[in-house]
């Protein structure tokens, strides 16, 4: 029997004409060091019409990609919108790769643009030689005369693009499940991985972030979005505040706590999304130099766990609830929102909200053991967590307009997240590691997510860090890598003894080394490949207690 | 180039697992006419379980239909999980259907199996014997030794069906777009007209209810659905319920504003959606029985257009904000909600609260003139409004496995709507009348819906029709029936006189009549049809002012 509901296609040019069109009073305001510059929905509507006619000067064609290399600012909004709308792929590059990995990325998704912010184009520059597939470059937000081409490639200036070009563009139908934007993603092994988001999933991402059990998001919101759009498409922020009509406001460069503070004062957003080693900046900041932050109704902590001692700080302090989050770039990337049942009040509430959260409809789940069986929502039983839905990866791009079902990251149609967890039977996860992090000691998993966010709980401690390091007796011991804060002095005993009514006795960590800074990846996550490689050289001075 | 998203497809066997597990202490609480009954949705999932173990026993296969005849009860949410899971075909049977008109339906629909509560056994069984498809029917609520079967008929008790059945299914994996559940428009005039919804548009139109520019529906809400199960899919609560979690309470068949006032009083649900008929008697049984209803976030109003005096009554004595919201059974039906733009306060905000509506951006609109040209969003120019989406219907269900695109109600893949209006330029809809119901008087366009509002609004009035009726110099003028307040006592010429600064003189009435009651249709709309052949026929006692 066939349905008789439309056949039409869920589509970005939608997006782009509802959002610019009904909310054409709604604005991105870019922040420019000192004071914000302010753009109209309606006006980001035409500048992105002209820039599809610009670009389809250059010869862009078909789904060919257009490279940004920009920060979050209105005119990489514009390119959020006309790229896929356009039917071209968006391929947002992420400007804190290392620099053979950039050239990998935009080699193997052939970009044939890109576009780039001004104060980025010394970055791009170094490696634009070796960009084989690059022909035109556009620069924004800066002097397009700075840039020295290689041959063969051509410098525009975005702004003089734009003049140029017509302001309406005819927007093509096209296949709901066709290539809209990519993002590849930066492991600390191996080449980066190349997710292909369809005009489809980001449609769909953009309704969760506005549904009661994701984000919220609402017209009557500005959202700040710290967390980068080349970094998983900025939470799919971007999209969802042209779906809802909310107001957005871009930091730009201007990413320290200081910056942050005062786009804070000077636009009152109404929530901000990050990562956790953003806000604990920020918290420090405000420290010393208090402020008023209650105009947030929420705030966003994804990419890493969100210590619950930040949490309260926020909530305690500042009257500034935390949500938090789960995903990754495969999953679009909102998997899971922390967000407690109305029935839980007081520390049950807590308890749920320390967790990554609950699944939506959207996103089916399952943790699979050790040896391949699926492992039960009852809480304590541990697996790897696998996930299913309309905007999760089931491969990776190729190259050659094919698709790679890599069986380390997918298994049956689910995607293997590579972390470890619990479930509870009301569909809470509680992760407790990576999966390449675990740390294995007398046959026992130990956490070492558990135990990073107990040590950081402890006033005189910034940052802490907790690898597995092999063990004679046990096979595996933790090693907990401490960075204090400024003025903060503390002893391993004294850590230990801090740790001793929080976690059992045999999970005690006998092994604590003090850094300066615990390294990351280029996407600012704990980098602990490289934790255990400076542990395997004995470059690390280790205390025993 | 090639999404590399997962190709999973949206299917309401999703929908029922999600629901019934990660939510499985949410509830529905059904009204028994002195108190409730109670079932969480675990065990609403292992009941549904069972009917599909059931059904199959009965020889429901592929995409056979499968009626239900209920009132709004536990059985019949059961019955929307089961029956489209399984991959049947739900068909809700609209109990206020003429008898004609409910024969050609079961039999268009070519129903297999039909689900009827006890109490509505009586109605069924005069029509049963024509029903000539029907093999089964099962008996909820009631004893089904009440029915006397036609032959070739088998009755059923529901409870002992499932009783005997297994409690788990292997719900099957669908495509998206097919078939889910149908449902007809009950018109005035012709045969009724089947719309048939996929998992695709109910999954889609579901997370819409849930998000901030719909219903914002939540697990922290407990939805009463007073709108019937058998119109228009009760505006699609039921499977929102079960996304986001929210417990659900069902009336049955104690519509009156009593018993919905005792439900009130017994579950303090926080949300609410009903016709205003349904709001009117509330109100006015409020007046008579007062009682703290402010435990209600938001009352949800559609089907007709609401009154302003009645958002004015909830909100001002009673705290109860009113939501507006446009749809049809075509369009699932959510279109518009009159959500006001955050910036707007005061008068402002009321003004866009009475309007329909604003579309969010699944539902595309345009406004089609009279001589098929498109016409602005300016707030002024009026046209038939037709609408696109992905929970819109494009055709209606012919029979024997085909589409009929009427093209008086489907036009270059639009639906139209019927109704006239106008649209602001930023999206907010105004209906000014059905198009059959147009009064053009001396060229211009007089609105019956505006003249009715304005009438409803003065103290005495209960109800107030308003049509066109032939006039030798203008055409047509208008005609306003209205029906009094118990107790109330007003003259036509007093109501023209508290006209007087609320219309345009030359619209103002000069053909009054006083009736006991406005016909109604089978869904409670005001029957214009039958007015005017109740004036034709001279009927009507008219009074010229």
């Amino acid at each position: 029997m066939l349905s008789t509901m439309q056949d039409g296609q869920l589509s970005l040019a939608h997006l782009l004409r509802h959002g610019t069109s009904v909310h054409a009073d709604s604005e991105v305001v870019t922040w420019t060091g000192s004071e914000s510059r302010r753009r109209s929905y309606a006006e980001v509507g035409t500048r992105a019409a002209r820039l599809a006619n610009a670009l389809r000067g250059l010869g862009v064609t078909g789904d060919q990609r257009v490279g940004t290399f920009m920060w979050n600012n209105a005119e990489h909004l514009e390119a959020y919108l006309a790229i896929p709308a356009m039917g071209a792929v968006l391929h947002t590059l992420n400007i804190r790769l290392f620099p053979e990995q950039l050239v990998f990325v935009a080699n193997h998704a052939a970009d044939h643009v890109v576009l780039v912010d001004g104060s980025l184009v010394p970055l791009l520059a170094k490696q634009l030689p070796q960009m084989s597939t690059v022909r035109h470059v556009v620069v924004a937000n800066g002097d397009a005369g700075t840039l020295e081409a290689p041959d063969g490639v051509q410098v525009h200036s975005y702004e003089e693009l734009l003049a140029a070009a017509p302001d309406t563009f005819e927007w093509p139908e096209l296949d709901e499940r066709s290539a809209a934007a990519m993002c590849y993603t930066s492991g600390t092994t191996g080449d980066p991985k190349g997710v292909v988001y369809s005009h489809r999933s980001i449609w769909l991402h953009s309704m969760q972030v506005c549904m009661s059990d994701g984000m919220r998001l609402s017209e009557a919101d500005t959202s700040l979005a710290i967390v980068p759009m080349f970094h998983a498409m900025s939470w799919g922020l971007p999209y969802a505040a042209l779906m809802a009509g909310a107001s957005m406001v871009m930091p730009d460069r201007f990413l320290q706590p200081g910056p942050i503070a005062e786009i804070l004062a000077a636009e009152k957003p109404t929530m901000a999304a990050a990562v956790p080693t953003i806000w604990q900046g920020l918290l420090q900041h405000l420290e010393a130099n208090p402020q008023d932050i209650s105009h947030l109704r929420e705030v966003v902590v994804g990419g890493s766990a969100a210590p619950p001692s930040m949490m309260h700080a926020f909530e305690e302090n500042y009257d500034v609830p935390v949500l938090h989050a789960w995903g990754m770039t495969e999953t679009s990337p909102l998997g899971s929102v922390a967000r407690p049942p109305a029935a839980a009040a007081g520390d049950e509430a807590w308890a749920y909200r320390y967790t990554q959260g609950r699944f939506p409809a959207s996103v089916r789940a399952r943790l699979i053991g050790d040896s391949g069986e699926e492992m039960p929502w009852d809480g304590e039983s541990v697996g790897e967590l696998e996930v299913q839905g309309p905007w999760i990866a089931g491969a990776y791009y190729s190259g050659q307009e094919g698709v790679d079902p890599d069986p380390e990251k997918f298994h049956d149609g689910w995607l293997r997240t590579g972390d470890v967890g619990k479930i509870t039977s009301d569909g809470f996860l509680t992760l407790t590691d990576r999966a390449k992090d675990v740390i294995k000691s007398g046959g026992e998993w130990i956490s070492s997510v558990d135990l990073e966010n107990h040590v950081m709980a402890h006033p005189a401690v910034a940052e802490a860090a907790v690898i597995g390091v092999p063990d004679e007796k046990w096979d595996e011991r933790p090693l907990v890598a401490v960075v204090l804060r400024e003025g903060g002095s503390v002893t391993p005993a004294e850590l230990r003894e801090f740790l001793a009514d929080k976690v059992a006795k045999w999970q005690l960590p006998e092994n604590w080394t003090f850094v300066d800074e615990v390294p990351k990846t280029s996407v600012g996550k704990f980098d602990k490949k490289r934790l255990r490689g400076a542990h395997a050289e004995g470059k690390l001075d280790i205390t025993h207690v």
